[in-house]
């Protein structure tokens, strides 16, 4: 497959769309929306799904892709690569969003949103962690009452990202990428490669049971914490922890 | 103002609603509702709707709290708290929830979902932060461009939780409190106390500013990771971070 033949297949369909009226913007790289001043939401204004539409992503990644920029405020490379990755795993889960799901991520940047906006595996619910490896990878399982469960491994692959330059070129931070130049076609790029740039593998994943705690006063703010998260006879904020001062 | 008096008027005012034809049932509880093997979304019956709705329960807190619990995939007591005080953040910081907004939650249990949903600091953005003390506090804060930056701290303040009886027990973790028996109670109490159980302060925090990064080799596995996730020479998975086995 071609993968350039096919960009311009999307890039002509785009023509002859209307865009909401919009002119073209460079859309937020994942490599600079977490800093700068740009409002919120910037994807709302149609662009950004008109392209979803054009490169023909299906559903339901195509809902997915733009609920997890709305959760995001951004349309991330990498939150986009991300819906494809969470959409294969639940495929290979045979499950639905509405069962109840597991996810660790390899990486704190972007791919985690994706988990927790399709699968309700969220920070605060615990069926998300992070483990920073470094690698854009995320294991997928179902709810056990075993000491280990069996899941799926679902991550970028560096050899078959090799056919799609632009996010290839994104993806190792090269110089080669121009964000303001390329963006919108990094965005198409996404779309049109969807699982093509992903492998999987079964793997087995330790079972973690919650915790149960008992409330213990710290003995030096007075304060109260579940006894399981103090450290050295005090509670984190008056360790190590302490991550404010009082104004 | 006495509570037990506002409880009975909320619940009064339930017999009058049809709650759509649903039998009452207890709602999923924080102590409980990560473990187990209840389906996801159980409070799309619309009975948790119809009881934020009886408690009188002002916009947007309302809306809030409906989105919290559907991200959540259950309306856990410390979500619906979590989802006031997200609110009273964005007062306090005469803010929007279009504005860029960072977030340093002091448990990882239920508030980082608020955050999340409400104001757009997510896991994946970095805008989200846990730092597991174990406080029921998030300290929230706009962009910037300074090495500190000020915001506010919300908390729930243990004296004034005393107001409310079976908020502080089930708070306490106390084996006083029943979820089975006074989960809806619960719900109701927290929609009637809102901010009333919350105190805040003005806080100064330090502005984490984004890693650069270069793709380098683990000479063990022969991944790409970034230099900075690097440990002793490896990638975290050939490393302290290995969480699967292959199968
Ligand atoms: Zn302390
Ligand atoms: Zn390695």
């Amino acid at each position: 497959m071609c993968i350039i033949a096919i960009s311009r297949v999307c890039g002509a369909k785009r023509k002859h769309k209307t865009f909401n009226g919009l002119k073209n913007q460079v859309l937020f790289m994942d490599h600079e929306h977490h800093q700068g001043h740009h409002p919120a939401h910037h994807h709302h204004g149609g662009e950004f799904e008109a392209r979803i539409a054009a490169c023909n992503v299906p559903e339901p990644v195509r809902t997915y892709l733009t609920r997890c920029a709305h959760f995001h405020s951004a349309p991330a490379p990498g939150l986009l690569i991300g819906a494809f990755m969470v959409d294969y795993a639940l495929e290979l889960l045979n499950a639905t969003p509405d069962d109840k799901l597991f996810a660790v991520s390899e990486t704190p940047k972007c791919l985690p949103d994706a988990a927790q906006v399709i699968a309700h595996a969220t920070t605060g619910n615990g069926r998300l962690r992070v483990v920073p490896i470094g690698r854009f990878a995320i294991t997928m399982n179902r709810v056990s009452t075993e000491k280990t469960v069996d899941g799926f491994r679902v991550y970028v692959d560096m050899e078959k990202i090799k056919q799609f330059p632009i996010i290839d070129a994104w993806f190792s931070n090269s110089p080669v990428f121009s964000k303001h130049a390329q963006g919108n076609a990094l965005q198409e790029q996404i779309f049109i490669a969807g699982r093509q740039l992903l492998s999987y593998e079964k793997v087995r994943v330790p079972v973690t049971l919650k915790e149960q705690w008992k409330p213990v006063k710290c003995p030096t703010c007075g304060e109260t914490v579940p006894d399981y998260m103090v450290v050295d006879g005090k509670c984190g904020a008056c360790g190590p922890m302490k991550y404010y001062e009082k104004i």
